[in-house]
């Protein structure tokens, strides 16, 4: 995966290949056309300046990188040719992160932070201390959608619509780890319940969550205890805020079993991304 | 480490213990007399809206948590009684964070964040491709003191003066390992260099440096690697912007041989601070 990326990296940065990224919802295959929606448009034809002829890399999540080729542009409009794949779809950790949305530019933060880290789904969650009471995740797709861009990511995580912690949990899959950071600092330390998780011998995928600022409420607490998929992990003595913590965990998953070691060790918790 | 932690934050978090925290070069010890600040003498009386006998917790980077109670406070000014230690000072782990400097948020943001995650030395350097030509490590020790300030950290990371990458070099200790992200995506594992370098029987510590948004020069890249304590480790498939892969490298540094962990394996590698 290393060895692909780093090609990749050196295509992206020699000028035969574009520097504008875009993800598009539309099927890639050589002669295909996509017409790129109004935003993009105007990304490329006034932001970038480019005109016919000048080449766009596209990604959709399932087919990996094309090469294309702006045709017919006109002061608002313009169509891509697809000419050929640049890299094939790649497997990705499938990951979940859990949050209790914080001030604007925090969550914005979480999202972009999570996009770049390479967490599989966001899932916004309301609990008794969070503030917020309502959650665009329609904007907040957006800014995956353009950290997914810039970052070379070859899906965008999905963001589900915010719900209570209590709907959660009722929906969370039982085959899968919820690990909760332990604010009390009473959690054993992250490294060893991860090292714990991928020595087991069942094919448990994880997420993360991540209360609000004023931690979860001892009855949250209460009930987050008594679920057996549940564990806590402890990150250390100095209290992170919420943004760090899930920035922070995310980052030590992917360097321990994700996708930044060289054998992924959590393998029954990855998904091949290709036409899910 | 974490037991102290849990207990310290239970303390605080129960209604004894004052939440207003704050940074002091003063000494402390029972019995003594600190002046805040006029700016903390405003966030004390006039944000907080505390008046004589309030409690405030003071550390100062060696002595611990102090409780101390407001005297003679006036609209302007007040005095803070020492009263007793709530926490002692404890080591940490002595990591350093070289980074060229980015746009004022992002900078800031890695100032915040490598404070609660515990870099003990910030090292703002510029490179090639650095855009910001000036950086006033003054402001951004102000933003270091806020971070420890709220995370109950019990130390202030040094901030220090920008320098250009030649000179960061040459005065870089060769007992210091160097740890440079390659964006190339050619470098081992971070988990994999870390394991290597806690494993081996020397006595150095380390330091991570993360380059500008452009990526080094080649002449950067050609010196860095030319030092015997320089190794570069690789941060997966996708290209993380820089105060992501800051974060990024801290984070699983501390999880993996940090104050993170149960038993620190990089001992050698700790300060502890007090009366440093």
């Amino acid at each position: 995966m290393v060895e692909d990326y780093s090609v990749a990296y050196d295509a992206v940065m020699s000028e035969e290949i574009p520097q504008a990224r875009l993800f598009t919802a539309a099927a890639l295959t050589e002669g295909a056309a996509v017409e790129p929606n109004p935003g993009q448009a105007h990304y490329l034809l006034h932001v970038m300046r480019l005109g016919n002829g000048a080449g766009v890399v596209l990604f959709n999540g399932s087919d990996g990188d094309w090469l294309t080729r702006i045709e017919d542009a006109n002061k608002k409009t313009c169509r891509l040719a697809v000419m050929s794949q640049l890299r094939p779809q790649i497997s990705e950790p499938d990951l979940w992160l859990a949050f209790a949305p914080l001030k604007k530019a925090r969550t914005d933060f979480i999202i972009e932070k999570a996009t770049e880290l390479g967490v599989a789904r966001l899932l916004p969650v309301f609990t008794e201390h969070t503030n917020t009471e309502r959650v665009k995740s329609e904007r907040l797709a957006g800014i995956a959608i353009e950290a997914a861009e810039q970052c070379d990511r070859l899906s965008v995580p999905e963001v589900a619509d915010a719900v209570k912690l209590s709907i959660l949990i009722e929906n969370w899959p039982a085959s899968r780890w919820l690990l909760v950071p332990d604010e009390t600092g009473g959690g054993p330390p992250l490294v060893d319940v991860v090292a714990e998780l991928g020595n087991t011998k069942t094919t448990m995928s994880a997420g993360f969550l991540i209360g609000p600022e004023g931690g979860f409420s001892a009855a949250e607490l209460d009930a987050l205890g008594k679920l057996p998929f549940v564990r806590r992990i402890g990150l250390g003595p100095r209290i992170l805020r919420a943004e760090t913590a899930a920035l922070a965990v995310v980052s030590c998953w992917q360097a321990l079993i994700g996708d930044w070691t060289s054998s992924p060790r959590f393998n029954n918790g990855y998904v091949f991304n290709a036409r899910r």
